[in-house]
């Protein structure tokens, strides 16, 4: 399949061609964009907050740019996305699973639902995006559902039924590629 | 001055002396046990994000954590600090200077004034908090007003009374250090 970048924001010059849909783009990715859409449109202003890491040892050499040459990866104490939108504050982590059964609750650190729980206390917007890559689908899920589900101590997994059945399906297009604000208009801010 | 940490939350095994009241405290150390205290009592979700890097190689030997031995620091796009206080989005920047006589534009980058900007626009609360170290002296201006300041082209700092001036001083304490969420509800929750 070949696709043609609409001609928009970006230029005339550009063009994005893919294989096969979305197939080779990553959740991360999709995220970005859209994000970057949304900013640009002035609808909201979310983004991924920077990988959490330790820095052990940093070196300074002369004339060029400080070299970070150790450092280690960290656990998030919170959630990668957060913005405003609509006057509100909104919160939400996203992943993807090659999976073709079910979505792995250690996919999410305990941290993360700890921190989606804090959020929608104190009267956030909070919801995870989750893809299946196989499938080439990704679905919104509200937080309170899926920290409903976590503290289930009988699961270790949702199945992929669970997600058709209480999430509901983005609709994946190109600008932007996944338009979860629609999901949220939809759901939070019903006959605005 | 000797000062005793109060019996409270962290047990009372937690004793604190500093010799010199805050000096030697920087304030991204004071803000984060500030957020943390505030978390503790369920007051606010307001998070520091992490430094924003450029990772370039990884090596992921056997056994062990994989280590990042090429990394680089990056210009943030947005502030350090936000998160949900109630039920508002939050937004803040905070700098502190060595300098006694102002504080230099080239301290927040473009970046940051335009998020400044941008969250604003969507009704988020929004400031920094700018230490001069040299007074320990802290701080609270609204993002409103440095934006403003920024955009006079015929400026490259801002002098000390300019804060006396247009700022709110936060009174320092121990628990929490720096106390912002008082100045926030004074200016934004008046009288409810």
């Amino acid at each position: 399949m070949m696709i043609n970048y609409p001609n928009g924001k970006k230029g005339s010059n550009t063009v994005v061609v893919k294989s096969s849909g979305h197939r080779g783009m990553n959740l991360e990715n999709d995220l970005n964009l859209s994000n970057e859409y949304y900013r640009q449109l002035d609808r909201a202003i979310i983004y991924k907050k920077p990988t959490p890491i330790q820095i052990v040892h940093v070196d300074y050499p002369k004339r060029t740019a400080a070299k970070i040459d150790e450092a280690y990866f960290k656990i998030p104490s919170t959630t990668d996305y957060n913005g405003i939108y609509r006057g509100r504050y909104l919160d939400f982590e996203a992943k993807e699973t090659a999976s073709r059964t079910s979505f792995p609750f250690s996919s999410i650190h305990p941290h993360q639902i700890r921190h989606l729980q804090d959020v929608l206390r104190h009267g956030a917007i909070a919801f995870v995006i989750i893809r299946f890559k196989e499938y080439e689908e990704t679905f919104f899920v509200e937080a309170e559902k899926i920290v409903c589900a976590y503290q289930d101590k009988e699961r270790r997994s949702l199945p992929h039924s669970w997600f058709k059945k209480e999430g509901i399906l983005i609709p994946l297009s190109l600008t932007p590629p996944v338009n979860y604000l629609k999901v949220v208009d939809e759901l939070y801010f019903k006959g605005e």
